[in-house]
């Protein structure tokens, strides 16, 4: 039997242990129908049967009302960066956009080369350790539509909270929360998600979208970045990432079977809570976030004397705590626990700073 | 033991049973290091070492010159219709493309949504059943490049000679034959393949292209879809496919254990000599398509009476010879026998093929 490590990488990240045995097991023979699933048409019944039971199991997941389509696309997040614009936002129009960090203002410099944005919010008057209240918020009278990142994986932030913009259009980047904890997708126009943190594989985005957003495009986007055309060709307008949504469907059926969303944020609220229990209690560790405002998903920290950053990682590595490394731009450490990491790593890394701590504070 | 199936699937196609069998076994576990290759950061050393292996691989393969640039993308061929003029097309110039079939017309569709499309030549004064020749093709003298899809996957109809078009940049659509016979890369500007049928599993794109046309991209073109961006960040701009990327470099090293580009092309050779063949031989099936024409990947037949479709397919079924059924738009039969197809499974069909004709024909 394989040695499974605990891995707490920010992205592509650790997928359950089952559902990579399933695809293990269908890898050469998919319910002995003599090929693997990578191999099958995906306009074969059986292909279409997967893709269709994919999408299901995420509508019931997160109750998405029949007003919405489901897309699954590629090119990650920085394509939608481009896409909503060119989708959403009129030539002559103005859309407001939230920044709180990396990916926020990735989303920000992208949609700038398509048209009048405008930061309508900034935490870089926090220093990216808190999220301006929506008091503080500059919206435009008349936007296209309102842009935030739920949680930043980098700065690890997160909205604890859904913005509240009347009619306004509210478009959300969730790929790094989407399905940690539960959301009320009627107050979206547009949820989009990277597969590769809490839902698949890399190379597959989830996008859902409210029918009367569709139609919108402007005449210089490409067609495979339409949505409406992707809506109403069931996301196959060409050959999607067949593989990548068929391991998507066996995370959204391992999902079901521990219960779903509700069952997740229990267990992603106690995960959070033993680490940044852990990192409080210490004078060792620090994590510089409004409480209010701490990720559940990434927790950076830093070590009192970052000259133990190197021996902490190999410390940890040789416990089989894997990718602790912060991102290259903060420094420090950075946990990222996303459903697939459960409680059992969270609690191994707690006792491996612990110790450390002890040896080394 | 598995058993697997004779797959003769257009695409996502058959891959090289012992390339899954090393997915399988690499699953759950890559080389002891207790995480799968689709859990692993893309900036993580090991997951670089994998890229680098899988694009040198294909260098070697391919023998690309050391000025070309190979990216690994996303949003399959389709999306490359539209990168392509955004990326090579100035808003005020012309491109040449050549019609041959559904797909280079679909290329066409999507550039003219970008400027000025000469169709030099069209293979619909032959019925699509011959490719018109270089001296019936009506080149314009500044064409920003030309354009052209190596082998039509529907309709089966394949090049069997590179045209010589001068200093202008040639650019081919090759998903359908890259890799399955030697090509002479210096000839082209541009050569980009959707994974699914010779390469990998779908949701990947390979673009092989020359260093002097990166840097031409409009203004309106997404950063994603810019070459340049992505050739500067090593096709990592953001998370890359990471796991079909890794699949595609074990598809590389399976080939070059079979003897290279050269060893397919003759293994190739022999299966289409043996299926076409059967086909000429038989007055039962028919192939349409000028001898010189005919495409090595994709063979499409009718039988006498298409009655007998439907029978034809159940017993080919039964026989595990899958996927045989010919596309919506053309009907009757194809075979698609990519690389991964090997000679016993044209064998195994031809077999059935005239056991068909006996008892029916």
């Amino acid at each position: 039997m394989s040695k499974r490590a605990h891995n707490f990488c920010a992205g592509p990240a650790a997928l359950p242990t089952a559902v990579l045995e399933r695809a293990q097991a269908e890898m050469l023979d998919w319910q002995g129908k003599g090929l693997s699933v990578m191999e099958m048409s995906h306009r074969s019944d059986e292909y279409v049967a997967i893709a269709e039971k994919a999408e299901q199991d995420l509508r019931d997941l997160l109750s998405i009302p029949s007003d919405y389509k489901v897309l699954f696309l590629q090119g990650g997040a920085s394509q939608q960066f481009a896409e909503i614009p060119l989708n959403l936002l009129p030539e002559d129009g103005v859309a407001d956009y939230i920044e709180t960090g990396i990916w926020s203002k990735k989303a920000i410099e992208e949609a700038q080369r398509y048209g009048n944005i405008n930061v309508a919010a900034s935490a870089k008057g926090y220093d990216y350790f808190a999220i301006p209240g929506q008091n503080e918020w500059q919206l435009s009278k008349d936007a296209a539509y309102v842009h935030y990142a739920s949680n930043e994986t980098i700065g690890g932030l997160q909205f604890d909270w859904i913005p509240e913009v009347g009619d306004t259009p509210l478009v959300v980047d969730m790929s790094s929360d989407i399905l940690s904890r539960e959301i009320d997708v009627s107050k979206f126009g547009l949820i989009y998600a990277g597969a590769q943190k809490n839902i698949g594989p890399s190379g597959l985005v989830v996008a859902i979208i409210r029918e009367d957003l569709l139609g919108r495009a402007r005449s210089v986007c490409p067609t495979m970045l339409n949505y409406k055309v992707a809506a109403d060709n069931g996301s196959m307008y060409n050959t999607p990432a067949t593989y990548s949504w068929y391991l998507s469907g066996l995370v959204f059926e391992w999902l079901k079977e521990q219960g779903g969303v509700a069952a997740m944020e229990k267990r992603n609220k106690a995960k959070k809570d033993l680490l940044y229990k852990a990192i409080d209690a210490s004078d060792f560790y620090t994590n510089p976030i409004q409480p209010s405002a701490r990720s559940w998903m990434n927790v950076p920290f830093r070590l009192a004397d970052e000259k133990l950053d190197k021996a902490f990682l190999v410390g940890a590595e040789a416990r089989g705590l894997l990718n602790l490394k912060g991102h290259r731009s903060v420094g420090g450490m950075r946990a990222s626990i996303y459903n697939a990491t459960g409680l059992d790593a969270v609690e191994a890394l707690v006792a491996y700073m612990a110790e450390f701590e002890k040896e080394h504070g």
